[in-house]
């Protein structure tokens, strides 16, 4: 369960739809932000509570939390089983900072991605900050988390999907490949790339053709463009 | 002039090749990452000067400087005048979190933009985040800062430039709109878009069709997805 306080943490996380729990709100409390912020909740059925302020003061920790304190809702991870029909799941092998893995989640969920799989170790969970930055997806794309990323690609060829690795090290131009379907693409993490290992499960190994003189993007930028030509592709 | 200490923001700063003015070393100071850090400074032709301890704690403004401390050239904008002739460019109507801004210089100058144009006010200016987030792009790319954005667009399309700007209300999908060169392309800030009077000057306004439940891209992912379909359709 996490806890959020102060009146602009509990209105970004409302407005960013973030799954709560309860509201509360201490008695006596009031102003036309903390007002908003009642009737945001009241929009979005988050049960609100009045209670005394002391109550407050040991849940946020500290008295600095403006008479408002949000309870939020423990992230829920999907079995692989749920997700295994999927006609593009990405998966990520070892991105490690929260907001990059929430903007991969929110634009896997926009590219029409039907869930993300990420490792259990040496990379971003789910936390408050993903969920923020993952703007309101995490609520309907499934996040798996597994325990070695390997099985879990072999797992999918059994099942005939097709891999994809995006690679600097690939041979094939992203927007000349033909994507198989059930696509499975695979990232790597920030400046590391994929894994020898999980390089060596993908059936096709992609890259993004570049202009200027840096050799990469941002994960999140990466898989935004590759995503979005898978789509189009589709289309 | 920014100033950096510690091992690892200046191990970071030189692999990210952020411009560098000078590399100041704790006299006595050593072991095997401040060796690696010296090694890289004269890699990167950073000039490594050994100071009395007392001279970095007085620049880094703290003893815990690890025996190292860096200052960075502060960051110098271009004119517009230099960048007119570009076949791309990138401006940016207001986007605030400076791993944004910097992550769209790497992916701008990636996909062949000629520059950068991010106004004076509300918005985030050149800083080392930005720096760091842009993983070296900035000493490739101009980024230029104007007063007016709106002023800006105006001279571009007096000089032939077709303004093209992404916008959740737009018409035209991004796949399908021909790109008239040079183009000029306009992005607006998290969550809130194109100013008005920014989408007034705009000839066309694209928007990426997107499955699911959300309404938005993260402006960096959003920024990759149509600038590399812009760099696909010209190849």
């Amino acid at each position: 369960m996490s806890i959020l306080s102060g009146i602009h943490p509990v209105a970004e996380a409302l407005r960013n739809r973030h799954p709560l729990e309860r509201l509360l709100v201490a008695q006596g409390a009031g102003g036309p932000r903390l007002q908003e912020i009642i009737d945001m909740a009241r929009r979005a059925s988050v049960p609100v509570r009045f209670e005394p302020r002391n109550a407050l003061d040991r849940l946020a920790g500290t008295p600095a939390h403006q008479g408002v304190v949000a309870l939020g809702v423990a992230t829920k991870y999907t079995d692989l089983d749920a997700v295994e029909q999927s006609e593009l799941v990405v998966v990520l092998d070892g991105v490690e900072d929260p907001h990059n893995l929430g903007a991969i989640i929110r634009t896997a969920h926009a590219a029409g991605a039907g869930a993300v799989i990420i490792p259990e170790r040496r990379a971003a969970g789910v936390t408050d900050v993903v969920a923020k930055a993952a703007a309101g997806a995490l609520e309907h794309l499934p996040v798996v988390r597994v325990t070695n990323v390997n099985r879990t690609l072999e797992d999918f060829k059994k099942r005939g999907h097709w891999i994809y690795g995006l690679d600097e090290r690939g041979t094939e131009d992203y927007t000349k490949v033909e994507y198989a379907a059930p696509t499975v693409l695979v990232l790597g993490g920030e400046g590391k790339g994929l894994h020898e290992q999980v390089r060596n499960h993908c059936d096709v190994l992609v890259r993004i053709p570049m202009a200027g003189k840096i050799s990469s993007l941002n994960v999140s930028v990466a898989a935004g463009v590759v995503l979005f030509e898978w789509r189009r592709r589709r289309a």
